[in-house]
């Protein structure tokens, strides 16, 4: 199976995007690999807001760092977007006691299903760029964000109008050890 | 293309291993899926050890709860065990700060990786299973971890001697939400 291997080293952040709409019955199937994520215990702390309205996604944009963004215009000018949210104390918790040094694994959960939802997104035809930098407070409050939850990731979503080339990554004998690091 | 959703949907995680070993060739591509994994500004904040040898795979269990844990057995009968690290203050951090109340993404960017590799390992016939729940320190110490590095978790590799049914998943309707939460 090299499909995938292609799939992982073919998909890139998309920051520009063609003004069409993805059909539901694409993003049924994005949705639906992002459910089928593994867990912590199978907990799935994950919750998924999709933004089309303009007036949020504003809003959204706003959370954004004034300048030097690159994936800021992606907010308003992809299909969607995927606003990426998690229950706090779930993940990594056994009843109600954080159980690691690392506390809530909410981030980690949401990594892992971030990431089945960009490849299934890339193997559809559609782009995904990952925006992290924002001010989280202000963006959750724009999607009416109850107490207990943090919104982690926005993710534009469509068709994508242009693509970049591959950031370059680290050589496997730079991070792969044997036995010990 | 649906064999991802397919991929994506029957990767169990894999407790009950096969004595055999898997070859270099497979590992190596298990390995370039999770090095093509996007992160935090590309910083790739990232490190695999590759656990074959038995003593050290002895004191990682150990670092495990002393029962009920059902990957413990995993940890020292699988072809090898992944310890999936990473560099503290590097993802989500710009010259040294945190940029957002998140502090460290290093879970987050450490949760991408770690579900391509582990389709990448099924759909190469390999079982794998995330084993977070442990004493990160000693297993970090086993393996001879420096300062300034977090092993966040154990993925035990190997041939699947017997899988399971899929653990029940939260209906979409349950977590996808239109706009606002």
């Amino acid at each position: 199976m090299t499909d995938l291997l292609e799939i992982i080293k073919n998909r890139r952040s998309i920051r520009k995007y063609e003004s069409r709409e993805i059909s539901d019955a694409l993003l049924d199937q994005v949705i639906e690999a992002f459910q089928w994520a593994p867990s912590w215990a199978n907990t799935q702390c994950w919750e998924l807001i999709v933004v089309r309205d303009p007036e949020i996604r504003k809003n959204l944009q706003e959370a954004l760092p004034p300048k030097g963004n690159p994936g800021s215009k992606a907010i308003v000018e992809a299909s969607a977007v995927l606003a990426i949210c998690g229950k706090k104390s779930v993940s990594g918790y056994f009843k109600g006691e954080k159980t690691t040094k690392f506390g809530d694994w909410m981030l980690y959960d949401l990594g892992l299903a971030t990431q089945n939802l960009c490849l299934m997104a890339h193997s559809l035809g559609l782009g995904t760029v990952i925006v992290g930098l924002f001010d989280h407070d202000k963006a959750a409050k724009a999607v009416n964000l109850p107490d207990g939850y943090e919104l982690a990731v926005l993710v534009p979503i469509g068709y994508p109008a242009k693509s970049g080339g591959a950031p370059q990554r680290r050589e496997t004998n730079d991070f792969v050890h044997q036995d010990t690091f």
